[in-house]
């Protein structure tokens, strides 16, 4: 039997890749003189004419999570996730929320679970300061299975122009500072549900890998919110570059903080990988490298700061962990190397 | 048999409000002092400190639209309606159209529907001078049916602050100026594919009652972006407000545009209803009040104008009608009455 991958789960991150390649050109035709930077970046950014606010617009999913969240009833965690990616992404570009809108889509409404989705939206937009300006809902019958619903959240963030992390500031000898994650926050969750079917894994039972909590709680850890350690990071530390570690796990993610002929150096062996990576692993046989690709595996942003900052960042912040550092990469593209 | 209505078509309006009345007091919480105005605008409104310029942001789906244009392999119209829709929800707040951000959800990725949908974004974001400033592709196995896609648009709109449309400056006399839809837009298809199967109608027969044209080509007729008619009517019109007709048909979004102790009067016989309006109700034995609720009726946006400008907005705008007026209303909820 071989080990799962992301691609026999059903996801293949190259076809992403390759359907945005046919479009790039045709959205590079709406580029207007206000929009600051190009495609890839944690956020698009739009500069208003005359004011120094700089606006970054994100918008996420959460993924799978939702079966997950629908199995166990569970659903207001999805929301608070929706919320929380979002408000990460706006951090990775340097900005604060300011505004979020949210759309909720099934094929018949339960009331009911619109309000625990969207009211722990709500709530965890009004914890992070963050307007909830609108939304929609859908009802769209035959488009979901019974119960079924999905969801987009859409959150613009605000940064002074001179405040804007910039990939660019990144130079030789940096360094990484990890962020722990809460589980799997909301990414690989496709991964994660065949790797438990294919183990025969229950999702209620305590379980000893997990110092006797259930799996399903585990997997319904809530999506970090970074921004009260972003910001006790800035006040401290000058921070080049953030990266958050979601869909594409580390490839896939902490290049997109660093210029063209740098590359991170990651430590593995800096922190402990959360025991519900190891689990999940193991049952569905996940090679290694895969696991890397799909998972956080423990950290959820990786900020990246100038070396002289770095001990103070880590004095200010003591979850933070000193996990690698930037270098530089001769003849090839930016990217991560494990050591 | 019973006529057709949407509620036993599938969709019930009343689900969504009992659901966000749920839920209001704890979007109220996430107000912040930007925030303008409240819940039930076509647009959500947030200025930002020092500048003179309101952010408009809303978001919309294209509803089942979807189903019809992939059975008709027309992936193309879905993407440039979600840009239209959300262009015209900005105008009714009075913005023009600044970033649009999408969500393209699917359980495998088809990178050449993909690229044909978010390409017809693309190019109408492009059409309108609004950048594509973002976008989330959601591969989530299991979730839709072989095929089947999802799609949220979010817009961004700005507005000088003393341009803002704003219902309360509607008075008893105004007129209704009525820009003619190209079809059912993006609302109401549930109730038309209800009514579809129930007549037992081809899509892709020519039919008389549609001058020989098809009912799928009526059916996928794009969404009229009214940003062009709208620029000219302000430039020789004083507009007071406007209302979008869509998901509610004329009780629930052209209220929206009238403030407490108003109601509207509109003439039906001001306008010819298109035939596909009256072939799908006919077809479903659809009543006629349930049409209304549910369908534009061959009018997709209506503009509130000062009654001395009336004459000139009608002459500056060869397709726009005059279709009603604006009346004081005792003791009841502002409304729509058809004279």
């Amino acid at each position: 039997m071989n080990g799962l991958t992301y691609r026999n789960a059903g996801v293949d991150i190259t076809r992403a890749e390759d359907a945005l390649e046919r479009i790039r050109e045709r959205v590079a035709r709406t580029k207007r003189p206000e929009v600051i930077g190009g495609i890839g970046a944690f956020g698009g950014l739009f500069q208003l004419g005359g004011g120094d606010t700089v606006l970054v617009a994100t918008t996420d999913g959460v993924g799978t999570k939702l079966e997950v969240a629908r199995e166990l009833n569970r659903h207001e965690v999805v929301g608070t996730d929706l919320v929380h990616h979002c408000v990460n992404d706006a951090l990775a570009m340097g900005a604060e929320p300011l505004f979020f809108l949210d759309y909720f889509s099934c094929s018949t409404l339960d009331p009911d679970v619109f309000a625990r989705v969207v009211g722990a939206m709500a709530d965890a937009c009004a914890a992070h300061g963050c307007a909830l300006l609108g939304g929609e809902t859908a009802e769209m019958p035959g488009m979901y299975r019974d119960g079924a619903y999905d969801l987009a959240g859409f959150l613009v963030g605000g940064v002074a122009r001179d405040r804007l992390l910039d990939p660019r500031s990144v130079s030789d000898g940096d360094v990484l500072v990890g962020f722990p994650s809460s589980g799997l926050h909301t990414n690989g969750y496709t991964l994660a549900r065949a790797a438990v079917a294919r183990g025969g894994l229950a999702l209620a039972a305590p379980l000893p890998e997990l110092r006797g909590g259930t799996l399903g709680d585990a997997l319904l850890a809530p999506h970090t919110s970074y921004l009260a350690a972003v910001r006790t990071l800035r006040g401290v530390a000058r921070v080049r570059s953030i990266a958050h570690l979601t869909g594409g796990g580390w490839e896939g993610n902490l290049p997109r903080a660093l210029p063209p002929g740098l590359g991170a150096v990651v430590e593995r062996d800096a922190w402990t990988v959360p025991p519900v990576f190891r689990l999940l692993g193991d049952a569905g046989a996940v090679p290694e490298g895969e696991r890397w690709k799909a998972w956080n595996m423990g950290i959820g942003l990786v900020a990246i700061v100038a070396p002289e900052d770095a001990r103070a960042a880590l004095r200010a912040l003591p979850d933070a962990i000193a996990i690698g550092h930037v270098e530089t990469r001769r003849g090839a593209a930016a990217g991560v190397r494990f050591a």
